[in-house]
């Protein structure tokens, strides 16, 4: 026996990282999604440029972006025609409890604690349509009345003891890119609600390369995971869309799910063990163990928790060492039903791709916009593409769909899926499409994400909601919520057409994760966030309707709280309000709850009730 | 695209079992382990033979067998000095809720209903060591006062209704194999004790081809979901040691792990939905998820509840189509560590067989003694092999151990999986064994269950625990429990020697699975039993000073309750305390509960203070 091997085994090999990397350039926006130095523009000639160098996207011009949009939506929508804004929006005066500020100034220093508006602002919402247009076009009602940073887990325990001794709401904030309304704080909150960002407690404690365990700090950021742990061999493999910006205390609260989970796992699959800062006191283990069975475990109950029990200050995780191999490809299909049938059949053998995404014709039709004008060789290069595929392999550009796929392992485990993949893609109708298509469309789900706030500036409200549902409804499910949408959207005389569009992101045994994507052009409309949220909604109930979850991976927050009662027994109800007293009796984590924020449920249950034309 | 596909994705193809399979000869021992017609038997000469035609084993003479025990034992072990058991032990009187009795027997019929002691009396335990001398030798204080057998879930809710309206303590029973004390009833519960026995809820409800998913009553036994599963083409995957014995409800209940976890993961990954019966209600969903992010999910506490919280009615459940091919093998190694070794290497690779186990030394030279008696060619092979394995390949027979696997996939998983193995093991001096001895070993687990009871009637007291523990403390871990235990049976002055013996049982990438044997010679001990009880609380003390968790798929029960301050902080017990209460208040499910026997605790700490010689 190796006895190198031997030692291994005699002894943890623990190697404790020095501080995350910090770039300049990394400063995140207040106001608007993700990086400052990162948005697309539009240019007076009508074409797009994405700006900063952070993506493959950035520096070339999309001649094709806004007509497409155009003529998607039937809208008049015009380069110069901007719907402005007019700068940070009123923010409430805070409100202080003044016994709990004096506790917190003895317990943290100067540097840890903000009541500057803007900085309260952004950590009173999650990136919700609803919410970024409020922030922008009108305002928050209640946003948190301070911010602190506490940098240790013994401050954070102080944090929560003084908020449950001076009666103090406080809210856990990571990377504020929940989309789920958890973050908006309830107007009718009487205390002082402080949030809690975790943005210092960043640092991963170790990494034991023996065991293949770290343990991590709840604040620490998907990217400088991903970097840190590059520089030792090893991966967590988590990669939400969000990567960039959330963090694993986010991920744990929500119950996230990773692009590459088919090698990797979900988040559950991943913690072995958990530290949480609660009312009670600190949930924490002297050990961590492979797998157990040790009762009811609490720290189970932390999973999904979205804010409501505690605070999750830090965790240990598994890692796995990079992977040998890591490719991209791409297919196309003719039509999305052959590319979910193609799906579906490649989960019957047990090991598919790391990340198998596919994307509907809209949103391939999208993707397509997104490339940059090509000259010369390239433009001819496209053109011939282009005929190929749509004369020769005789795809219908208005059905044509596209799947993105990611491998990762050794060798020989990638060359057996990619075997397999093109043997069942075949069967499908499907052909390749080129590993660098592959590349591009999996990163493009970062540049993407700034789309929102830059069409929302020509007058376009667009919202992302994901569900789960058994491979059997996947396809009737899709056809209902696009339908919905359509007849809402007509129903409400509203200008233009809807945009939805739909990509399957998640396979699974027992079905797949849907995201939809929901936009329309609103010139003209009165209150158009108000219209966009019962849009929203009535395609959530649709979705419900077709056999879909309330949610795959986003959460429950406030915006999905109202279906709660659709999706689970009045005994589980109550099994949750019961949990949740009993561990926070004084509701300390009162806002980031899942209470329905009464005003909300109330005037859209009064649209819903209205006769419509 | 194949049209089928197509028609597959656009509806469920539900099918509906019969009833499970019953035969003749499936009766349940209700004094020993297992089946009616399988046991060992010691004859006049000296062999043993397991009698029966249910296991490999069956009908064949054992000559090494009780020579081998009572080398190991030191101890003068006679066939014919038998501890005889004179029968049935006293049952104590059972007591009577009249108001719930007759509530009861209206609900259910007469048939369903017992107040027969031996019935009583099986309900009453979970084949620990100690559960099992005392209904030979002794007796159990407390056992149900009343057995039912409800067949429906709308039965069972109303038995839930009942003893919550009358305060009667319920305990759902399973399989009754739970080996934690958790079906041993406190000598201080005043009320009436009622078993709920889930065997006649025991059918499949429905198995869903197209989104491989099952609905399972939770009383269906495990090899019976297996073989209805397997006439349709199916799977779930999860065999745990008891799995003739043990249910779908008892596995959820007490966090199971199966043997092939590698290839269909532990209880946890396969249970998709569960419904509950509950003092507060039913917890159920109108709709099964592939996975969800629904906020805190009561289903989650549900998983190690350990019948504390309700009883568990049913379940659906992933399933997997039968693998195209099932191959067993075996492997030698010169010693425990160079198999260790090959294990933690194997885990370096992504995907170990379905079922990786290693054997140390003594269970090896165990599993040698349990082949039938060779003759002519046999034996001369038999002899032969030895010569090579001892001789030639080098192999020390008291160092030497024994590695088992079992391969389930399509022909080139397999094919791949199997290459690593041999070039994995060759790395850490391993040679292979074949193919049957592989599939023997694996087998020989069912009929080795029923060793405890046969050496227990020659005086020997024999129990198994188990734990988890990360890669670089498994080693040392099992040479501190080895120790320990040598030194604990010296200090007491007990005769001969202890039986201590450990295999690894699953593999993560974390860490191992490990069980251990303990077995010792009692002949003229006074209260062996309890001497026993002494000497596992010491063995368990060991596992956790050396890294290793409270239980990997055994659970707390009762037998290890005390421990829990050990391994949880204040506030994670305060949460599972405040939650019990919160979601029983009334106490119900009060004795299946996780509350310390007052008794044994004290008594064992008592003996503990006492200076021992």
């Amino acid at each position: 026996m190796n006895p190198d091997r031997l030692s291994a085994l005699s002894g943890e090999a623990r190697v404790v990282p020095g501080d995350p990397p910090q770039r300049a350039g990394d400063e995140l926006s207040l106001d608007v999604w993700g990086f400052r130095d990162s948005a697309f523009r539009a240019m007076p000639n009508g074409s797009v440029v994405f700006i900063g160098s952070r993506y493959a996207l950035c520096g070339a011009e999309m001649p094709d972006l806004l007509p497409w949009v155009r003529d998607v939506l039937g809208a008049e929508l015009r380069p110069d025609d901007v719907h402005d804004v007019a700068g940070l929006p009123p923010v409430p005066a805070a409100r202080e409890n003044r016994r709990f500020v004096e506790d917190i100034r003895s317990l943290l220093p100067d540097d840890a604690i903000s009541t500057e508006p803007a900085v309260r602002l952004r950590h009173g919402h999650g990136h919700t349509l609803e919410e970024m247009y409020a922030i922008k076009y009108e305002r928050l009602e209640r946003v948190p009345d301070m911010v602190i940073f506490p940098s240790t887990e013994e401050r954070v325990a102080g944090v929560v003891d003084a908020a449950a001794r001076h009666d103090v709401c406080l809210v856990p904030y990571g990377g504020g890119t929940n989309v789920s309304d958890a973050l908006r704080c309830p107007t009718d909150e009487e205390r002082m609600i402080v949030s809690v960002d975790l943005g210092r407690m960043n640092r991963i404690l170790w990494i034991d390369r023996t065991n293949l365990m770290a343990s991590i700090q709840a604040g620490a950021v998907g990217r400088q995971i991903q970097e840190q742990l590059a520089r030792y061999g090893y991966t967590l493999g988590h990669e939400p869309d969000s990567i960039e910006l959330s963090t694993l205390g986010g991920w744990i609260a929500t119950q996230a799910s990773g692009m590459k989970k088919n090698r990797y796992g979900n988040i559950e699959d991943l913690v072995l063990d958990v530290q949480v800062a609660t009312p009670r006191g600190r949930l924490e283990r002297p050990a961590v163990a492979p797998r157990e069975s040790a009762g009811v475990d609490p720290r189970r109950l932390i999973l999904g928790s979205e804010g409501t029990l505690g605070i999750i200050t830090s965790a240990v995780v598994k890692i796995f060492p990079l992977p040998a191999v890591q490719r991209y490809d791409s297919l196309l299909f003719p039509s999305f039903a052959d590319g979910v049938g193609f799906m579906y059949d490649l989960t019957r053998r047990s090991a598919p791709p790391a990340s198998v995404r596919l994307v509907d014709n809209l949103q391939f039709q999208l993707s397509v916009t997104l490339k940059p004008r090509a000259t010369g060789l390239r433009r001819l290069e496209r053109r011939l593409e282009k005929l190929v595929v749509t004369k020769l392999m005789g795809f219908d550009p208005g059905r044509m769909v596209a799947c993105t796929l990611v491998y990762e392992g050794e060798a020989s485990e990638v060359a057996a899926q990619e075997r397999a993949v093109r043997r069942i893609a075949r069967r499908h109708g499907g052909r390749r499409a080129g590993a660098e298509n592959g590349r591009v469309g999996y990163q493009l789900t970062f540049a993407i994400a700034y789309l929102r706030d830059f069409v929302m500036k020509h007058y376009v409200l667009g919202e992302s909601l994901e569900t789960s549902v058994p491979w059997s409804q996947a396809l009737a499910l899709c056809d209902n919520v696009k339908r919905r949408i359509a007849d809402e959207h007509a129903r409400r005389r509203l200008p233009g057409r809807p945009f939805v569009s739909c990509r399957v992101t998640q396979l699974y045994q027992t079905g797949v994760c849907i995201y939809f994507y929901l936009a329309f052009y609103h010139k003209g409309v009165e209150r158009p966030a108000r219209v966009f949220a019962e849009i929203e909604r009535c395609a959530r109930e649709e979705i419900l309707r077709s056999g879909g979850s309330l949610s795959h991976h986003h959460g429950v927050g406030k915006l999905r709280q109202e279906f709660l009662p659709d999706v689970m027994s009045e005994a589980a109800l109550a099994w949750r309000a019961e949990v949740k007293r009993a561990v926070d009796p004084t509701n300390v984590f009162g806002i980031a709850n899942q209470r329905v924020d009464a005003g909300r449920a109330a005037r859209l249950e009064a649209d819903r009730a209205a006769p419509k034309a």
